[in-house]
């Protein structure tokens, strides 16, 4: 089973925005246990401090999912853009602590908009602060069944080899490797704009249940998934998801709700997607591209020919 | 100047997730004027409501910029990952109204957990309902001098012939061209991950001022402008912005703020990001492929060769 290196994340001491993971690197059927480096993925709480009339005030304004490094100046562009701030002399002070949180102190007596302020308030936060967190508010949401039903077989396996046997619950890698060109071919908006995400829905055989096509990657997914619930097909546990980009952290958050145990990339997956993979026992693939594929979590799903 | 064609967008009457514009494609430094289909792009307004102990609740939850079409499925979906809904059987009807909203009504008793409600709650939600609003409220928030200085030079100008004169507010199709190779060179985390956005700001000389990466296209740009900010730099009006990737209304909003003037993305255009730049003068500049690029608005600030 893919192990992330959590620990020896840091490719370089002072590098936080890659992290590396061992990945098993599958090539027209033959793998091998290699390394990859991933664009890391941690959410930051971004809040607001300050003083008007004497009275202290502070609030949580966005948690985003972002690549750790420059966190003073996201914030900082986040707030101007969102019109909260005006300018860099409304601020007194940056506060970035815990890895994961930044606070902008205002200069006593600058006032904030309070509609632009109220639009992003954040009354709750149990979410954000650090991966850990955001991972195990991701399981708590998770049924029972949900998580059982995803960590059958996920006990480890042997590095070098991959289990064959015959459960309903593994596919190939040939069918893996086809499924990028079904997608294709039913990809309508795709095709003409170039500026579409799609997310398909396959069973174990490889045929197409449902396509959802968007502009956010997160919408496409929760089509995908309110067409299956609107059905009445929810849990999805014997289905495959495919997304024509990038896996991040809330996109297999999402196919973790719905009980998803494979999700299969075109594009990367971020290092909290695949931290979140592996707590789940979800089979994470990603960067197929024709014969090839990287394994990052929960390999015991494919067998290979 | 290209003109979005907003009375006839829809190529076929009964898609409504593609938009047709007009576009001005240049190849070599020879340019015609062209069409392009863009994925569609509008905001949905998510809201919920029900009854619960004789008392009628109404809250808006999310304001997402999506692809029209299957909006019921992409509000069933959302509330369901959020954990709002836990399945359909929770759900008494479902109101679709003025093209950008969507209401799930509860049936009457189903409670809501109200930790994961209020996270989620909208206080305002005046940038949502439909894309001209958006708009106006992006608008609303420019200073009169960002306005202004976006909009010199703006008159339209004749189809086939672009303006050619000296003022320092006009690059040339060559530079354009040249930009994504600059980028490259510079773009650590994407060289190694394949997983990273980069916005990078150049001045009309073409000189990389700088450059952020991140997991999310939005923060990369919030850190591209914060950095700027912190610097004093404020606004960027003498600027490119090149972003790695596709341009979305959120992004093209961003740039206005920060008074770019020019933004040219490697990737496709959402239908918003060029109905906002046209209307704030901001020249977008799309699919840029070695000597290729298209322009879809204020083509005024681009002199071929």
């Amino acid at each position: 089973m893919a192990t992330i290196l959590i620990s020896d994340r840091l490719v370089k001491p002072n590098k936080r925005n890659v992290v590396a993971v061992q990945t098993l690197k599958v090539n027209a059927g033959v793998s091998e246990q290699s390394s990859d480096i991933l664009a890391a993925e941690e959410p930051l709480e971004i809040s607001v401090a300050g003083n008007v009339d004497g009275e202290d005030f502070s609030r949580t304004i966005a948690i985003t999912m972002r690549t750790p490094g420059n966190d003073e100046e996201l914030a900082l562009g986040f707030l101007f853009c969102e019109g909260i701030i005006s300018g860099i002399a409304e601020i007194d002070n940056v506060l970035v602590k815990d890895c994961n949180y930044v606070c902008l102190s205002l200069r006593a007596g600058v006032r904030v908009d309070q509609e632009l302020f109220e639009r992003h308030s954040f009354v709750n936060s149990s979410c954000g602060v650090c991966g850990k967190k955001s991972i195990d508010f991701v399981l708590s949401r998770l049924s029972p069944a949900a998580l059982q039903a995803n960590s059958i077989n996920s006990t480890p396996v042997p590095n070098s080899v991959l289990p064959v046997d015959s459960t309903p619950m593994r596919i190939s890698g040939t069918l893996i490797s086809k499924l990028p060109d079904c997608l294709r071919k039913r990809q309508d908006a795709f095709e003409s704009t170039g500026g579409s995400h799609a997310a398909a829905l396959f069973d174990f055989s490889g045929q197409l249940l449902a396509v959802q096509e968007d502009v956010g990657r997160h919408n496409a997914l929760d089509k995908l998934i309110g067409s299956r619930l609107k059905l009445g097909k929810l849990p999805l546990r014997d289905t495959i998801l495919l997304l024509s980009g990038r896996a991040s952290f809330e996109l297999i958050q999402k196919a973790a709700c719905a009980e998803i145990p494979i999700v299969v990339s075109i594009g990367a997956p971020s290092s909290l997607a695949v931290e979140l993979a592996l707590n789940c026992g979800i089979t994470l693939i990603g960067f197929v591209r024709e014969k090839r594929f990287n394994v990052y979590a929960a390999e015991h799903r494919i067998h290979l020919e």
